[in-house]
């Protein structure tokens, strides 16, 4: 049997390094025998409209410019498969002889990836499916973190060392707010380029722990009234001890037109809109006399910032791509996965693991990268975080 | 007599190179014969409160770090000096012999200097004052362009490159809210990655030109059918043919609870908040079925991030700090200004104004720069302006 044809796709919200994944990918399948290698348009929706590039002919020219580009150069989609969905693609496969099928996403792209994995499976057609991860929200379980991360947590790290800056030279409460709907892996990246205790964000509040306003009120107005100032980090998925997001809970009262809008998944819209930082910089001006209060919600930047990007982040988003067909050679199916080794100086290894492992649930952070008794993070955090943006260097020469 | 002291202030917004511009002014300042270098602390604020820091003993590697860190390293301030003020500051630097005063802001701060200028003239206290320019908004009459401009520029073409791989990723309408209150320049920056016309931005609003709501709404549908998705850049300033921002005029309606709020200037606050974004997104979604929009507000990161200045900006930036001391031997009053050479390379030599004619106005984009048929930039703008960003790559490797 030839090894059929190998068919690629992205999926989920982009990252500034998915591409290098697909590059990696793309430079080892090519020598290798596949048939053919195919780029799916838009992902799922792609294959299933057929809706193929070849990527088997690309010049190394074509290849340096598409892993120098930020988010998906084939395409993304938000896409769940149903069972009908499922039942087409291996259809497809199964006429167009693809036998090797590659997904880079989220934990939803590894659920797809066993879907496909299992609905081949249930037909007897012989076929190969893997999960590349990525995602900025670094909320995959079995990784040690996700491609992605390193370079979104470099440009929040970068962004707040400037705004803490800024706002050291205007004073007054600046609230900024993160990308991250169920963990504040990135939130947690603003503290990354402090230099001192001084040094903003002041607070850090993440969706690991309960949200609540009235706290929060108390927390910025204590570091206002110590330092002048006070500059805090808050993750967009911040919520009550119920899991309701706090823009559902206020929504009406005194946010924006936007609070508890959904998106096409029924989700709470909470990127793309400044709902929730206007929203607290409401609260917080009338809770707290004459400051200068200011939101900034990062949105996409983080997650699409070509010109500070992470050169490990880089290096490590080209290896999974890689790793995924090197070993697809003598696996069937699985999760590419990125493994710590614990020596001087860092490095991560590539392995794999079931694909049931990453699919569906989402990871946290830890207890031990919070502080317990305070909205911010522990040294452990710092020292899992900062090799993974490249090395952040504090800056704070300031003489205020 | 002694050449006395010199103080420095900075004033207004900070760029990501104004402390380049001081670092520039210290390093020749200490080459001559003043008897003490005063920084002094949020500009105006800390010389009536005689809040001074000594600049004359700083260490290369203190000199380094500062010229390194955006935002105003003395601190900042938003202050027009009363009649009552510049009494009591001439009887301040009269008493701690400043004979010199240097004063690194926008066209408020070339005011400040004309009026510390007047008021020394009209006691009879011999005394020089100088303004050194520097803006992100671009908008100082006279000078060719301002320092800070082209690092924020430099970011907002960034920017807009991934943000456009990120909407070519998973289409959909795409605003992105900039900042200038009265120009377009930054906005009208948002183009300068563009590979193709079929990269975003598509549309540039700038406050140039009259906003209407239904032609946007028409432009962003026509552009949204014939491609699949829409990138959008819009100033924060935009208006009516009343000169009321649009934010004004749609307060309470569909906007956020922020709209039509203002600063301690009594201007309406435009940055610091999502709102513009977010009530343009309502609309939009209002009047187009089905189109995922979105809107990334880029607020203070334009003016402070670290991680990607303009190397041209920075040289001019210390080099127009440099320039007011050496300019000072021979002149009393003045405004620093870059007059753009023609020759094949670009290159900008500084030189001095009179104060009077760089202060309270603000320098609109000219007709030439603004296509006069669609809300868009010209080929004259791109030639302007891409040299001060210290040059953008095209970047658009991308199969969708």
């Amino acid at each position: 049997m030839s090894a059929g044809k190998a068919v690629i796709g992205q999926s989920g919200g982009p990252t500034a390094v998915i591409n290098k994944s697909l590059v990696g990918f793309i430079k080892e399948a090519t020598t290798r025998d596949f048939d053919e290698i195919l780029g799916a348009r838009h992902g799922l929706a792609g294959m299933l409209g057929e809706d193929f590039v070849d990527l088997s002919n690309l010049s190394e020219s074509q290849l340096y410019g598409i892993a120098k580009t930020p988010a998906a150069a084939l395409g993304s989609v938000r896409k769940k498969p149903t069972d009908n969905d499922i039942e087409q693609l291996i259809s497809i496969f199964e006429r167009q002889n693809i036998r090797s099928f590659y997904y880079i996403g989220g934990n939803d792209s590894a659920e797809t990836a066993h879907l496909v994995a299992e609905g081949a499976k249930s037909i007897g057609y012989e076929m190969k499916a893997f999960h590349i991860p990525k995602t900025i929200d670094n909320d995959l379980l079995e990784t040690d973190h996700c491609p992605g991360y390193g370079s979104a947590a470099r440009f929040v790290a970068h962004a707040f060392q400037g705004d803490d800056a800024d706002n050291r030279s205007l004073n007054g409460i600046k609230i900024n707010v993160l990308m991250g709907r169920h963990a504040g892996w990135l939130t947690a990246a603003s503290t990354l380029g402090k230099a001192t205790e001084e040094d903003g964000p002041h607070l850090v509040y993440v969706p690991e722990k309960i949200f609540n306003i009235d706290t929060f009120i108390k927390e910025v107005k204590e570091v206002y009234e110590s330092l002048g100032r006070c500059v805090v980090a808050v993750s967009e998925g911040v919520h009550n001890k119920d899991g309701e997001y706090f823009l559902q809970t206020y929504a009406g009262e005194t946010g924006s037109g936007l609070a508890g809008k959904k998106d096409s998944h029924g989700n709470i819209q909470l990127s793309g809109s400044g709902a929730l930082g206007d929203t607290l910089t409401n609260i917080i001006s009338e809770n707290i006399d004459g400051a200068r209060v200011r939101a900034d919600t990062f949105g996409y930047l983080q997650r699409s910032f070509l010109a500070d990007i992470s050169e490990v982040d880089a290096e490590e988003a080209e290896r999974v791509g890689q790793y995924a067909v090197v070993v697809s050679e003598k696996e069937d199916t699985g999760s590419i996965i990125l493994k710590r080794q614990f020596s001087d100086k860092y490095h991560c290894d590539v392995d794999l693991v079931g694909l049931e492992k990453v699919a569906k649930n989402t990871k946290a952070m830890p207890k031990e990268f919070l502080d317990e008794n305070k909205p911010y993070v522990t040294n452990d955090f710092f020292e899992y975080a900062m090799p993974l943006t490249g090395g952040i260097e504090p800056k704070t020469q300031i003489f205020v």
